[in-house]
């Protein structure tokens, strides 16, 4: 097997720690297998950059920010390949420029054009152990480039298919995606195998584990991807195409996010272009907008109801309540004690009536559904916060999950 | 005028220490000059990257022990370069590869050996600021090498040479070279114009302004260093090629060190062979032997003496206890209470009897002279420790450097 392994940040947080994924990577070359890894910032190093450009300059020149920050990659790929070594194991570290990793201009959040050479490859065949620091690359003139938040994943995702590895394993601190929170659902399970598809949604809902970018990469070379944790040598849950197993169950996983807030701008008039004028300033504003929805028009009058992180809702507030006057509309509202739940799963594609359950399955639990978004593999509502627990139980429990994990 | 300023790690100590500096590259563009800039680590960062690497491994390997410490010279360049953009100037960073210092493959002590292409001199003449790593590059198959201590000397050097600048600026935290240690004689001057050979001299003899290699790289392409200080804005020393007006001052400086103990072995058979017999255990044992003198043989036995610095006298002592056993040798003796001073100037070459006005000197003043020692240029001798201070300030007069620096 030829293997690709990611390490985040509280993987290689500490020197102790460095000696632990030490281990991990041994045990794979002691069971014959070729191994590159790829590795993130020590934990807290990358702030601590940032935090030092921020002293020099407000806004720093992002050139000059990227070639600072990707310095925290190269001091843990360093120390981690001198650990190898010391181990007898045959570890080099290298730079995204000197890993081949050629990326676009955009820096800090460039994408990766092309992965030049076969050295690495080369080096895996020997036995070497290639240790890659992750995040980062070079533009064609050689300008250190740096992937944006999360870009590690899409870093190991690319060698990976670089090399043609049969899997690439991402290491972090959870085991796996389960099937809903078990904080929330003590009877929650480890999903054992979930489509890229599902798992974009579950990344999209807020799942942390793993970049939406990179998953997309894997899917688009069908490269298998296998979340696992660091700290327990278990296996965790591998990330595939949409196999005929899948097709068995309806839904994959719950998820919920609290961390959501509602307005809604009430009496606009209707006429094109309204929706631009809305989610114009609010996009100017960095801030995230997630469900949207747009209530049919009656008389002339249409209202719009969508949700923002909570972090973001008194600002959004007071761009509302500024964009009503100038659009003449009647009225803004705003909610912050909402939440939203998702059911996803790809086996909704072929069983009908997968929304009609779940809103059946609420309404029983006396939940009442303020929004609805859908998606092909995966259907959203926001409801009142204080129903959370109850909601992502009933469904989970509802939807089959509770026995075994997909 | 082109000019290559080179600052140290205190001058890129702190982010206020960074603003000054990024003063005086301003302050030269402000007069039309074009301009490089060559940065150390922030001063301490080495250290703390080395510490790390020692907690990993005793002995980590050098390979990555280059690559981590590299790291500490791109964040101090991407810094100053922020800093230099957000006033205005157009900066960037390079790192050692980037910049296309091509080296030898010795990882800890590499050698430049080229700087390829001419990007940054096109830069300059651009008026854009390079702000270029120092004490590192890469080797051909693109590792990341450093250069040893002091490297960034030698960087800046070469980096001058490179893009034919009129001169090399070092920024340290003193103004200049002085005639002699003004802590011991109050009128002792800032020398204006020092040769590459004398400044050689002072740098072996322990002023540690400058990295012997970059005066010799600047002394074979005769590019002229300026050494001047980052806190205060004076002319400093300049060092350049020998020319007539040297010629008149018959010596340039007192030099002076405390830190040498003194090793004879006494009544060694003599035979062909001894002095490595005596000097190859030293050296396996990495000790810096500095004077040596070796006695006329008188029937058959021979007296060696040699100087080491103090912290190493106890190792010498036990190898030469052995030794002596195993060489059939009389005796071996130590006295770590002496101390080395030198006259130093290339009006030596010219001027007669500057060794016996030397030897009168310190004759009248009362002070022994246990070992003497000459090159072209230089005259040291090894006195007891007490009388240094008499020592130097009755040189320093007697040759005329009470009144003004050469």
């Amino acid at each position: 097997m030829r293997i690709v392994q990611k390490f985040g940040g509280t993987s290689v947080g500490s020197l102790e720690r460095i000696r632990k994924t030490a281990d991990i990577v041994q045990a794979e070359l002691a069971h014959g297998n070729q191994v590159a890894v790829v590795v993130s910032a020590m934990s807290g190093e990358t702030n601590r950059l940032t935090a030092m450009a921020r002293e020099v300059s407000e806004q720093p020149a992002a050139r000059e920010l990227d070639a600072l920050i990707a310095t925290g990659e190269q001091v843990s790929a360093a120390l981690l390949a001198m650990e190898l070594q010391q181990r007898g194991v045959s570890a080099y570290s290298y730079s995204g420029g000197q890993a081949g990793f050629i990326t676009d201009g955009s820096h800090e959040r460039a994408r990766i054009k092309n992965i030049e050479g076969n050295h690495l490859l080369a080096h895996m065949q020997s036995g070497e152990v290639p240790v890659v620091t992750g995040f980062q690359g070079v533009d064609e003139r050689g300008n250190v480039t740096t992937l944006g938040r999360g870009g590690s994943d899409t870093s190991a995702v690319a060698l990976a298919i670089s090399v043609h590895a049969n899997v690439c394993e991402i290491y972090t601190d959870v085991d796996g995606i389960y099937t809903t929170d078990p904080r929330i659902v003590p009877t929650a399970c480890k999903i054992k195998r979930i489509s890229y598809e599902e798992m974009l949604e579950f990344a999209s809902l807020g799942a942390k584990v793993l970049q939406t970018r990179s998953v997309e990469l894997a899917m688009r070379y069908d490269m298998p991807l296998h979340l696992r944790s660091s700290f327990e040598p278990v296996t965790g849950t591998m990330v595939v195409q949409e196999d005929e197993t899948m097709e068995r169950a309806t839904i994959s996983g719950v998820a919920y996010n609290r961390d959501e807030a509602k307005i809604t701008i009430m009496g606009i008039p209707d006429q094109p272009g309204i929706a631009a004028n809305v989610f114009g300033p609010v996009a100017e504003a960095g801030i995230n907008v997630d469900v949207i929805v747009q209530n049919v028009s009656e008389q002339g009058y249409t209202d719009i109801t969508f949700t923002v992180p909570c972090g973001d809702y008194q600002s959004t507030m007071n761009i509302m309540r500024s964009l009503c006057k100038q659009m003449d509309a009647r009225d803004v509202k705003g909610d912050d004690s909402i939440a939203k739940v998702s059911v996803v799963g790809v086996g909704m594609r072929s069983h009908a009536g997968v929304a009609k359950e779940m809103f059946d399955v609420l309404a029983n639990a006396g939940v009442n559904i303020q929004m609805i978004t859908t998606s092909e593999i995966k259907i959203t509502v926001v409801i009142e916060e204080k129903y959370i627990e109850l909601a992502v139980r009933a469904l989970h429990s509802a939807f089959g999950l509770d026995e075994e994990g997909s």
